[in-house]
């Protein structure tokens, strides 16, 4: 096999009250990566492309792929082979929809497949997340595991992973409206709160309990209720003009839940099936508009296949 | 109808990492009370018996069943209604066993049916916390829930209830120590720290997550290394002498997770199936007696069918 082409998606992590632990693969916008051995006296190379090529950097050592590939390279007996990855960049950067993650991604699914398959999508995982620590200064799961594994995802540890895949409603539907801003990851984090008050942390645990049943079995009543988050939403909302008065939109037309993607400033919405999510999409599209940002809007089922091969 | 005999059985609340929002019905040990209408111009009264009779108020204002009971009446129009309550109090008090909640449970199943059934299992929680607010000064459902509903449960919320009881798998069973000694509730919660790591909180969260997955798709695996927990363990450990040995030996004999019952001091261990519950139950109960504690052991399954009329 000379060249591998494979494709990774954009997710959302967090999801409301699973602040750090969890996330879902989105369907249809993502990350490309086409790799090509090189002979071994070259270099390895990054070919950027896409819309968003000139805002990454194209160091083997620097761009969250290469450094990705270059580790499960190590890792596997491999660390003699050289690489060329034509990146086609399509996530935007900072969105909150994993960008780092589906680029590493991608990388690692191609290269796994180009010498020869020797690891599952899960033993993928930690290679995936040294692109994160790349990217953002920790290496983190909620990103990865969903752009690899597809579906809905736990993270119940970081190191080692250990990822649990849940089922999920059918018609389970998601509005993305990605809010031309830009936040850094370390900028979100920041300004959450250090130490959280102990009735605080059961209301979060209580919803987190009652989100995942209500995902298990499909009660889309208890997801919407079980959505609300007491550690980042609301630190994170100042960081977003209009987030709230998008929520209360949101949840006025009928969506079933309503937060900030990962660290945002994407922000999404659960619906139940695609005509809805579609209204959502366009009346929080409005509502952003309103409060002076354009905005870009993706709708999405559930993505259950996650990172493939093209 | 003049008289209506009713159970309740005795619950384990927080269930290692589920801290204050879940809890589970046991087989076998509960209260019992037997209800019968006085005429209107007699006085409430309650006859106590079963092995801790003594220990508990008759004074219906001070009895958690007498409570409950009131605030039933109060609410559905009967407070004209005089009753003569025979509380068969089996269970151990301040064992954390839910032995408070278990008399208010089976009080209000009997007077509930004596009244002509007006209120479902659901709507007597509300209820039968109040009875848990005289016992220990918060109305908790985390004890009630399971005991009125069966099975095993998540409290989203308290105030209103807002319970989730979810599915379990049919092999998991239950073996329970209670060791000779009383802890206060009041005391368990003293103890606890207030704030907590924002680190901490994601570890519980995610854990919860997973416990609760885990649960609902029958994963031992994921169900043992989900039982941990960072609020309560770590600080009411020193309350029970001997519980870390006991829990150590509980795991080595094969069981999936151990943990303090509730606000302890009773110890539970969950197992797969009823052998290994019985060679669990038998190993910690040794382990206690090492230290120097003699304890009382029960097994059982998850209890799906909770508080009946007799």
């Amino acid at each position: 096999m000379e060249k591998v082409k494979a494709f990774a998606p954009a997710s959302v992590a967090n999801v409301g009250c699973g602040f750090d632990i969890m996330g879902f693969a989105l369907g249809g916008i993502g990350d490309v990566v086409t790799a090509r051995l090189l002979k071994s006296d070259q270099d390895d190379k990054i070919i950027l492309g896409g819309k968003y090529g000139t805002l990454v950097p194209s160091g083997f050592e620097k761009n969250t792929a290469g450094v990705a590939v270059r580790a499960f390279l190590m890792a596997t007996g491999n660390e003699h082979i050289r690489l060329e990855m034509l990146l086609e960049k399509n996530l935007p950067l900072g969105s909150g929809l994993g960008s780092s993650a589906s680029s590493a991604v991608a990388g690692l699914v191609a290269v796994n497949e180009l010498t020869g398959n020797k690891l599952t999508r899960e033993e993928l995982i930690p290679f995936a997340m040294e692109g994160e620590r790349i990217a953002c200064g920790t290496a983190h799961a909620d990103n990865v595991a969903p752009s690899l594994l597809g579906g809905f995802v736990l993270i119940r540890n970081n190191n080692p992973p250990d990822i649990i895949k849940i089922g999920c409603p059918e018609d389970l539907y998601c509005a993305v409206i990605h809010p031309h801003i830009t936040i850094k990851t370390s900028d979100s984090r920041r300004i959450l709160k250090q130490l959280i008050p102990i009735s605080d942390v059961t209301k979060q645990t209580a919803n987190v309990a009652s989100f995942t049943a209500g995902l298990m079995t499909g009660d889309f009543d208890l997801i919407g209720r079980s959505m609300s988050d007491l550690l980042a939403e609301p630190k994170r909302t100042q960081l977003i003009p209009g987030f709230e008065k998008a929520k209360k939109s949101a949840l006025a037309a009928g969506a079933t839940g309503c937060g900030i993607s990962g660290s945002g400033p994407s922000v999404f919405a659960l619906c139940r099936g695609k005509n809805e999510a579609e209204e959502v999409a366009e009346i929080m599209y409005k509502s952003f508009l309103e409060s002076g940002l354009e905005s870009d809007r993706y709708i999405s089922g559930l993505n259950e296949m996650g990172a493939h091969v093209l």
